[in-house]
């Protein structure tokens, strides 16, 4: 059981929930746009726990929190910490928590930690990955861009592609989108990396529409919104990893082919399913869809903090 | 021969210095706690080099600092400095020192380094850790906890527990602990890990009890605190390491077979010597004691700056 | 093309350029000497993005953003990045860039790294060093120092030294000196380490005085600066520094030797190019010149800010 203020799961958020995030990440992004200088979080304190890499969350984090006069404590990498002594991430969290941060963000590889996390501290946790699991902020800053590119969500088209099963931004966007009306969900992926059952079913329960599809080209002119994944390497054996990665190219050429674009989204980095040549599209969205992870995360921080 | 406000020794600090500190200590937690924003230290600039890794240490220090208002600027990890290229820690030292810090927290490898530090700096510097002679603001921090937990630090009977030695909590402790009356230290280790002849021949001057023991059963039920520390692998030859490491553990099960457990600390990071299923127990104290070093170290801080 | 307050090559500094930004530093560093708290950069963000190792650079940049009274965000070692999925340096600093920073600081080894990145994003790119090629803001903190110690640029002679070629604040230093006039500058180096044909075709086009030398004797008493630079290891083969490594040494020995010694300065790090007994001269002002960074790097915030 983990506490009120608590992210662990994008299960959490209603339709209502979403609905405000969005119109405070619109608020906050227009105060910036102004120039004002907001203390909104002055004299707080978010640290952030990255087990893992991180780029994108890492930095938003840390600028949202500066855009909101906020201070950061960063874990810092594993070679410098008591990690490299053999101190469980448990103790770790335990200890800084006695430190009273206001909000605790962390990343690790282990499918469910962040939930554990959240047990274990007095600090609100925000999950920013755990494993193949979750990534809830992220699939929060998808449906904020699905909302800015297309000035709704009910009703939606989206194909997702890629690696379906470990990719953890999936399940989690999966879960806010079933939150809407009429949305459809295109899975495009190699049959093995299909979506998790618990995934689907959730979708089932929830009755949002959805189908499995080996081939981005038969949906393609259907999609309002191609949502491109990274093949996970390290998530996936070598042999599958080089029998697969030719058939998820993304390039312009490809694209060209169709009657209809879709919107590009991708959670970055991206490697080499999505090429730099979409980049000119007016329908690559990606860079935005990145900078809109400021806005809700400001905007999640601002709720969580109670400000 | 290093400046007024270094913190280098334990032996630096007197009883009142203790006392006044402690009185500090509970004066910030009482403000910080109330939700205080404070900004004794606005402006002021606290710059952390760690050249062997920290957490607790090192994010302890980041959190005090900015519970008072003020910066913090980190060296970084080897890999992306200077030293890469070869740079002396002097050097480096020298440097920053030159950028005009408000104090400089240094952690190295050598014994003796902080002492040179704080000759090479115009700022004042704070021992976190050199090499296994001292780390007199852990020391700090532990006789807060005993003061916490028992309301006295005169009289207390207190045994450590595993490396001696190479242990530098354990001198700088032994050296505060030296300023109060009717103490008892029960050092408790493997004969060639005993504590080293300096910091026994200085409780000799000082005339503070100490015995030499090679198990904790013997002295369990007389002490007030039992201390715990880990074999240092980094510090053992691994032949060593391997025929002690089963000697010195503390179990739950250990600790019921006694009529009565005493108070259980542990510097942290703990590996195998304190195992997890002692954590339930009202005399696990050492996740207070980390804390205990978030309002210890912002009392240092303040006196150092003369906020 | 960049933008008006990218700093992506020295050439870009006129001769009033350099003394506005040095009568800034000056004001800049009396301020911070008064005690003063500055906030000229209050709610401002600063990122550093080094794609190779940096300790001065960095560090006086965070310092001098925290002087300013702004916050500093840095990337962090590749290894907590998503450049270790692969993800493009282009990428991250559009990712970034799209997070609002105020200031992008960049190194990276690939010469032209800055220009493009200049390109790339919307806030003002710093140039910290783009491989062999630039290093500007080193050499107007190297011109400040010149100034500092000799009151005036005009007429200085210069004697430049080590790896001429492969040295990025060799060239940025050139540059900004050919704004001046009656500068003389000896290269002294070995013949394969000679300055790069496009830095003598710059100095020839100002009318630059420069002498090309293999040896610092036949210059030494004619020098007001000896700036000493190491030979790059990671910029050499390794046959070609074992055979040259003994050649350039300054010792305090050798400095002895010469009637008149020239004030003597240092990028950093050193190695073993200049030995510690030269620290005692009064003629070493190399971690002055250090020190001088702090204040230029404020004198350039503040331009770039525009406050």
């Amino acid at each position: 059981m983990h506490k009120e203020m608590d992210v662990v799961s994008a299960l959490q958020f209603s339709r209502s929930d979403v609905e405000k995030l969005i119109a405070i990440a619109e608020e906050l992004r227009r105060r910036v746009e102004n120039g004002e200088k907001l203390e909104l979080a002055k004299g707080r304190i978010l640290f952030t726990a990255f087990f893992e890499p991180s780029t994108r969350t890492r930095l938003s984090f840390q600028f949202a929190m500066a855009k909101l006069g906020g201070n950061v404590i960063d874990l810092g990498p594993e070679e410098v910490t008591s990690r490299a002594k053999g101190e469980s991430p448990e103790d770790t969290l335990r200890t800084v928590d006695s430190y009273d941060p206001d909000i605790i963000v962390v990343r690790h590889r282990e499918p469910g930690f962040a939930a554990r996390a959240a047990e274990i501290c007095k600090a609100p946790v925000v999950n920013a990955g755990d494993g193949y699991n979750e990534h809830p902020t992220q699939a929060l800053l998808d449906v904020y861009t699905i909302w800015r590119s297309l000035g709704r969500i009910d009703g939606v088209t989206v194909g997702v592609m890629g690696d379906l099963k470990y990719g953890r931004t999936i399940s989690s966007l999966s879960y806010i989108l079933s939150n809407f009306r009429d949305v459809t969900i295109y899975f495009i992926s190699p049959q093995a990396l299909r979506p998790r059952e618990e995934v689907l079913k959730i979708l089932d329960q929830r009755r949002t529409r959805y189908e499995l599809l080996e081939k981005p080209d038969d949906a393609m002119e259907k999609l309002d919104i191609l949502y491109v994944t990274r093949l996970q390497k390290e998530r996936m054996n070598p042999e599958e990893y080089e029998r697969l990665k030719g058939s998820y190219i993304i390039t312009y050429e490809y694209l060209s082919r169709f009657k209809k674009i879709p919107m590009i989204m991708h959670p970055l980095p991206r490697v080499w399913e999505l090429t730099t040549d979409v980049d000119v599209l007016p329908q690559a969205i990606y860079f935005e869809q990145a900078k809109n992870g400021l806005y809700m995360r400001m905007a999640l921080i601002k709720i969580i903090l109670g400000v």
